[in-house]
C-alpha cells in the first residue's frame, strides 16, 4: 500500500504544500487560504486539480469550507491544550521485576492483533521494504561467500562510511574509523553504558525517559538520577549542574532529539551548553539519536556530538525506526571509548548480522533515503497532528499533551485521578495497546497518570476508533 | 567451487567409503586394501572406476601402492604422536587488558590476507552461500513488511520449531517454547552467564577453554575456576566434585562436544555423570554446543541437556560454524531461566536481525541441511587429518597433538622452550595467523607453549606451505 504522501499526483503535491504551510504555521488556524481559482493560477494547475487538493485537505480535517467565503484553516482544538506537566523525582526506586512482568504484557507488535498505539512502531506501509528486499537479495547473490562471512567489529566499512558522510547533516564530522556497527540502538546503549560505568555508578537521565534505557541501567546495576525535564525545552540544565556539583556521576544518558516519550528537541544553544557542562565536570554523555532523522519540518537537528570537542560524547544512532526495525542496523560513535567498545561488542555478540547492515548501507547510498525521509517526515507529522486532534476530541478535559517536533510518539498527561495501569488493562481488553507512564519513570511512582501513544501507523478508521474508545475509557475512569 | 567431497561421481563415492573406513580405523595403517579387481566386483563398478578411487586416495596420501603387492593404508606419522598435556591451575589471574590488545592483533579473517590458521573459520567454499542467497532473497520479497519488522524475543517461531525438531538428533525433546533466538552463540553465552551469575561469582570452566568465554566471564566480573581437562575424555569430574564441595560455585560453563580448542567429546556416561553432579550441588550448567553437529563419524553426539531433568542446563547452540557465520543464527534453551533470559535479551539487543534467522530456518527445513552436514563432516575430518599429518611432518619433535573427533580445531603442545607468543609474532610476519595458547588459559601463565590451529579451510598448497613454514619457525625457536 502506497500512502497518500508518497504519491506523485499533482493534487497530492499541492495538498502536501498546503499541509506544510499549515504545519509550519505559515497558515494559521482561522487564516483564509487562497481561492481555488487563485491557487490554480499560482501553481499553474487546472482548477479541478486545485479543487481536488482542497477537498483532500478538507477530508483530512485541515481546512474547512465556509459558505460564500472560501476555505479557511481549521482552528485546531489541540492547539489550545496545555503541555504535560514535568515531574520531579519521587525518591523510591522502581521495582525492576514489576517492570519486567509489565513488559511481558506489552507485546503489541504486528502479530498481536491489538491496535498498535503502544510500542514505538513505524508504520509498515511507510517502510521501504520492497526496495530493501531487492537490495538484500541482489547483495546476497553478488557477494557470494562474503555474504555469509563474519562482519567483525568495528563492522562493515561501507555502512560506517555512509554514517561518516551523513554526519555532515547534523553538523558533525565523523570519520569512518569513529564508528562501530551495533545490533540496534539498544546494543549501542548497552555497550556505551558498560564502557563508561561500573555497577553502583550514578547516571543522569531525563524524566521521563525511554523505558528500555531505564531497564538497561537497572540491569547493569547502575543508579539512574532523574533530572527535571521540560516537555518543550528538554532537560533542565540548572538542575543538571546542581546534580553534577553535589553527586559523583559516571555519565549522562540523554535523548536530545525527538525524545522518547515526549518528542521535544533541545535547541542548539542548550545542546552546546549541555556538552560544555558535562565536559567541565569530566562526565561523559551517552546520546541516543534514534529518532534524529525524523524532524517534522526544517533542517535536521544537530546532535550533542556536534558540540563535542574531546570525544566525551558517545553517540548512538539507528536506522531501525526510519527504514527497517528488523534489520537492526545501528551504530555507536563512542569517542574516547572506541577500543573499549569494540572489545565489549566482541565479547557480548561477536558481530552483527552481515547482510542487513550491508543492505542498509546500500539503501542509504543509492536507494533514495533522503527522498524517502521527506515523505515519512510529512507522514509522521501528519499522523501526530491527527492523533493530537483525536485525543483532544475524545479524552476528558484537563489533559496535557506534548507537541512533538519530530518522530512519532505522543506523551499524554491524564487527569490525576486516573491510574494509567487501569486504563492500560481496560484498553487491552478492548483490543488496544498503549504504554503506561510508569514505564518511563526512572524512579518508583512517577508518571502514574501518563500514557505514551504511538503515531507511527498511517491514520485509519481503526486507529480513530481506538483513540475514541480510549477517550471514553479515560472519561469513565475520571469520574469513578 | 564444489569440493571433491560434495561431488557425486561414482569413484568419489567409493573414495569416500574407503576414507571413512580408514578414519574409523576399520582399515588401519599398514592394512592391505582390497585389490582393484576385488573392489570393483564388490562395489559393482567398472575396474577403471575402482582404480580412479584408489588413485584419488593415493594422491591425498591416505593409501600407498607397493610394487607387486597392491594398495596399503599408509602408516600415519600423526598416529604416533602423544596427546597434548593437561595443565592444572597456575593461580594468578589473567590480565584482561593484555588479552584485549592481543585480541586486536588477531584479526585474521578473510580480509586480512593472512593464511587463516587462527580464528575458527569454516571454509568459505564449504558454506552453502548460494542456496542461502536464494533463500534470503526470496524470503525478503515474499514476506513484504514482515521482512523489515522486529522479531521480538523469543524470536522467530519457524526457527524455534526447527531447533525443537532437531533436538531429537541429540536425544533431546525441546519444545518450541523452550528456545530463544540469539545473535550468535556469543550472545547466548552472555545471556546465560548474566541470568545465573552476579559479579564476583565463581564459574567452573575447562582448562583450556574458548577464549571468548574467558573474556566474557572476565568482563562480567566473574571468577573462572579452571578444572583439569583431559584432551580425550574432557573435564575431570572428580576434580569438579572436589571443587563443588570446597567452593561456592554459581555455574559451570562447559563445551562437551568438540571442545574449543581441543576437539574432544565427552562420552555419554561422563555427560550424564556431569549433569547429575552439578544438579546434586544445585549448580546450573551453561553448555556451549556450537560445534555439536560436526562429528567426524558416527551419530550426532548427545548434549549435557539430554540428561537434564529439572531445567538446570542452559544449552547454547549455533548455526554460525555450520552454515553461515555472518547470519548470526543461534539460540539458547535456558531451562528454568527462560523468562529471565528473554528479559535480558530485550534489554541488551532488543531483537536479532529478522531475515537471516528466517533464512536459516528455511535452509534447515527445506535446504538439505542433513545432506550438507554429511559432506562437511567428511571435509572437516579430512582437513583435520591432513593438518595433523602436516604438523607432525614439519614441527619439532616432542610435540603433543589433540585428536579431534569433530569440528575443525586442533590443539598443539609445542616443546616447553617455545613461547607461543614469539611463534605468533614470527608467523604473522610471515603472513600466517595462529592462536597462541595463552588465550585459552583462564588463569595467567597457562598454555604458554601451546597453539590452536584452524582446520576449517579446504586443504591447499598455500596451507601446506604455511604449516611447513610454522614448523620451521618452531624448530628454530626450539633450538635457540
Amino acid at each position: 500500500m502506497r500512502t497518500l504522501l508518497q504519491s506523485n499526483h499533482a493534487y497530492q503535491r499541492l495538498a502536501q504544500l498546503l499541509e506544510q504551510m499549515i504545519a509550519t504555521r505559515s497558515l494559521r488556524p482561522g487564516d483564509r487560504v487562497p481561492s481555488v481559482r487563485q491557487f490554480s493560477r499560482q501553481q499553474r494547475v487546472s482548477v479541478p486539480t486545485a479543487l481536488h487538493a482542497y477537498i483532500t485537505l478538507e477530508t483530512r480535517g485541515l481546512i474547512e469550507a465556509r459558505p460564500r467565503s472560501g476555505f479557511f484553516v481549521r482552528a485546531r482544538l489541540a492547539d489550545t491544550v496545555r503541555p504535560p506537566a514535568a515531574q520531579t523525582r519521587t525518591g523510591a526506586r522502581v521495582d525492576i521485576h514489576k517492570l519486567n512482568s509489565l513488559d511481558s504484557l506489552l507485546d503489541d507488535h504486528s502479530g498481536s492483533g491489538l491496535v498498535p498505539l503502544g510500542s514505538a512502531l513505524p508504520g509498515d506501509a511507510l517502510l521501504p521494504h520492497k526496495k530493501l528486499a531487492d537490495i538484500i537479495g541482489k547483495l546476497a547473490r553478488s557477494l557470494g561467500p562474503q555474504g555469509v562471512d563474519y562482519d567483525f567489529p568495528p563492522g562493515s566499512e561501507s555502512f560506517r562510511s555512509v554514517i561518516a558522510r551523513r554526519s555532515l547533516e547534523w553538523g558533525g564530522a565523523l570519520n569512518v574509523d569513529d564508528v562501530i556497527v551495533t545490533t540496534g540502538a539498544t546494543e549501542a546503549l548497552s555497550l556505551a553504558l558498560r564502557a563508561v560505568c561500573k555497577p553502583g555508578d550514578a547516571i543522569i537521565v531525563e524524566m521521563p525517559t525511554y523505558f528500555g534505557l531505564i531497564a538497561l541501567i537497572r540491569e547493569l546495576g547502575l543508579n539512574p538520577i532523574p533530572v527535571r525535564t521540560d516537555s518543550i525545552t528538554g532537560i533542565d540544565l540548572n538542575a543538571v549542574e546542581r546534580t553534577l556539583k553535589r553527586t559523583r556521576v559516571a555519565a549522562g544518558a540523554l535523548i536530545p532529539n525527538f525524545q522518547n516519550p515526549v518528542g521535544f528537541a533541545m535547541g542548539d544553544d542548550a545542546k552546546k551548553d549541555a556538552v560544555q557542562l558535562f565536559a567541565k565536570h569530566r562526565v561523559p554523555i551517552i546520546e541516543d539519536d534514534t529518532f534524529g532523522d525524523l524532524q517534522h519540518s526544517g533542517p535536521r537537528p544537530r546532535c550533542l556530538k556536534t558540540f563535542d570537542k574531546d570525544g566525551s560524547v558517545l553517540l548512538c544512532g539507528s536506522y531501525t525506526k526510519t527504514i527497517a526495525p528488523g534489520y537492526r542496523s545501528a551504530y555507536i560513535a563512542p569517542g574516547k571509548w572506541y577500543d573499549r567498545v569494540v572489545w565489549l561488542k566482541k565479547t557480548s555478540s561477536m558481530a552483527s548480522a552481515t547482510l542487513p547492515v550491508l543492505a542498509t548501507a546500500e539503501f542509504l547510498k543509492n536507494g533514495g533515503y533522503d527522498r524517502y525521509l521527506r515523505s515519512v517526515r510529512l507522514a509522521y507529522r501528519s499522523q501526530t497532528t491527527l492523533m493530537r486532534d483525536a485525543v483532544v476530541r475524545s479524552f476528558p478535559e484537563g489533559i496535557g499533551l506534548s507537541r512533538p517536533v519530530g518522530g512519532f510518539l505522543l506523551w499524554c498527561e491524564l487527569p490525576q485521578k486516573i491510574d494509567a495501569l487501569h486504563l492500560f488493562d481496560q484498553a487491552r481488553a478492548a483490543g488496544i495497546s498503549i504504554k503506561p507512564g510508569h514505564l518511563f519513570s526512572p524512579t518508583e511512582g512517577g508518571f502514574r497518570h501518563f500514557i505514551r501513544l504511538n503515531c507511527g501507523q498511517p491514520w485509519t478508521p481503526r486507529i480513530e476508533w481506538a483513540v475514541d474508545k480510549l477517550g471514553k475509557l479515560a472519561k469513565a475512569l475520571a469520574v469513578q
